[in-house]
């Protein structure tokens, strides 16, 4: 089996000097990839100058100069930047050139730009931003991440579907454990979304457990865990937030003092260890779930480590073909 | 001036054990606090037959048998339950016997009771609960975190109100800055509340700063975070959970060959540094914001160092007087 994807060369702060060695990083592990580079030739083209011809020939450039900037409109990315290496990108996911592509532009426009194309699933609302997280005991997948504020049950609904689905195909889980994110206090427990969500997702046929806090989500009670964007974007970027606070706090205290320093220095493995583990790098690679191709968004400051992560993530949804798993899934949910 | 504080000495996992010991201790440094401890005498009094005299004659207990169980029912605690150790607590306050009380009960029924007996400020709608976080430079107070859901925006304001004048009591700052809480995306940045708390914040008078994201939180952007107790509760639960998540994982890596567990011995002093910064306990007491009397709410399985830090915000509180500092500002901006 052949595994074509396009990747937007241009996206993120760092544009070709990331995207392309991480590219060919995975190219290069992966002998059924062919990649499809889109962007600026001049500056994709001499990373691709000392590539072994086998590995050259799995390659190609789609040339465009332009590009959709990271604080572009989404209104401008999708009605002025139709040339933009984003929207060339997800035009070959449209035509079956490539089954997957990736990008780390501009969310909002990506977002937009592949509804547009590419279109949603006839049973899902709205696509959502899946993405998996490290957990006490291996990892979730937890959506939506800011595809959608102010959801409604239903679309809720349609996000576990969604999630179950990606589980079942990327961890090989026969009934993901699905969880509805909600608040702990007994009386106020939820909103009145959350009511009308749990009662949905009861009936649903899923694995659903109810409600997880947001604790619970890192102490991997559910393998999904379904949210309304707002809630899951604020809880994603919390988290980092802590992850990062922590991070800094242990460089501060070992700077403290040359004892600590020597100590900090000999604990290398511990470090390496919990980085292994928690690398927001290593859990790089969201999908933007419910179209009816594979679009893999990265974070926009990915290094080379990071974004080949999001590459591979794509090549894991192509070879396990999420979207029709998600199609079939909700065919049977409609039968 | 002398601070009486009234203590629900049954609250929480652990009851007396903790509350009582805690108490003493806060007590012991000092001077001014006069304390009831309000619960089971049996229970309480071994505690303070070692104290010496001048310590035993500003202690009182208030004895009850009747007690709020972490899972009873709001209306259970609020109509069957008039001589509880909590209800008692805050007839205390209500009485202005003492000027603040606390609590490491249920809080849905801490935030019922207290809601009940003591009321909200004239031009407070909903009571908040608010709690100080660390962030990478300080701490910030953040609030709702969980007393209301589905939050309209002239709530979300009058706790932008309560959070700055609690900042300015007890951080000294003279125009805290005020942060909302959003997602980053650009062009779906908010929901529907967001947008119309914006422009409300923006006309306030307060020192609003405009939108923090969720890391933003946790690198010190605003020294108040505004949010709906849906959104506020999650991302504080999924904040603790990944701190812990990662304090275990450093725990194991410790854990994983003899070579790490010496080094992890030998970096006593980072972990000693990182925890006096993380340290929940260090964090314990949230303040029921917007009420006419201080409640002071505990982690329920705070230990003793923790539940001391509970009646350390009160004992502040008192000190300055909260209530009052809202009602002022509130009183200013309605002027």
């Amino acid at each position: 089996m052949s595994i074509a994807i396009a990747v937007d060369a241009m996206g993120g702060d760092f544009g070709p000097r990331v995207t392309v060695p991480a590219s060919l990083a995975v190219l290069r592990e992966t002998p059924a990839l062919r990649l499809t580079l889109v962007g600026d030739e001049a500056l994709i083209s001499p990373f691709l100058s000392r590539l072994p011809p086998a590995e050259r020939s799995r390659v190609s450039v789609l040339h465009t100069l332009e590009v959709v900037a990271m604080d572009d409109k989404v209104a401008v990315a999708l009605r002025q930047k139709k040339q933009s290496s984003m929207r060339l990108a997800i035009n070959l996911v449209h035509a079956r050139t490539v089954q997957a592509c990736i990008s780390a532009g501009n969310t909002g426009a990506l977002m937009a730009v592949s509804r547009f194309v590419l279109k949603t699933h006839a049973n899902i609302d709205r696509p959502a931003i899946l993405t998996a997280l490290p957990t006490m005991t291996g990892h979730v997948h937890m959506l939506d991440l800011g595809a959608n504020v102010d959801s409604q049950p239903e679309h809720l609904l349609q996000f576990a579907q969604m999630g179950s689905a990606v589980a079942e195909a990327l961890d090989g889980i026969a009934r993901p454990r699905v969880g509805l994110l909600n608040i702990g206090e007994e009386e106020i427990k939820g909103n009145d979304l959350i009511k009308r969500t749990d009662e949905l997702l009861r009936e649903s046929g899923l694995n659903y457990i109810g409600y997880v806090e947001g604790d619970g989500v890192f102490k991997g009670q559910a393998d999904v865990v379904v949210c309304d964007g707002f809630v899951g974007n604020v809880a994603l970027k919390a988290s980092e937030g802590v992850a990062r606070m922590m991070a800094g706090m242990i460089r501060e205290e070992i700077g403290r003092s040359w004892l600590n320093r020597v100590v900090g220095a000999l604990a290398l493995p511990i470090w390496k260890g919990l980085r292994q583990r928690m690398d927001p790098g290593r859990y790089n690679g969201a999908s933007l779930v419910g179209l009816t191709g594979i679009v893999i968004k990265s974070h926009g400051s990915a290094d080379v480590a990071s974004f080949a992560q999001a590459v591979r993530v794509a090549v894991k949804e192509v070879e396990k073909n999420v979207p029709a798993l998600i199609e079939a899934r909700l065919g049977m949910v409609e039968a």
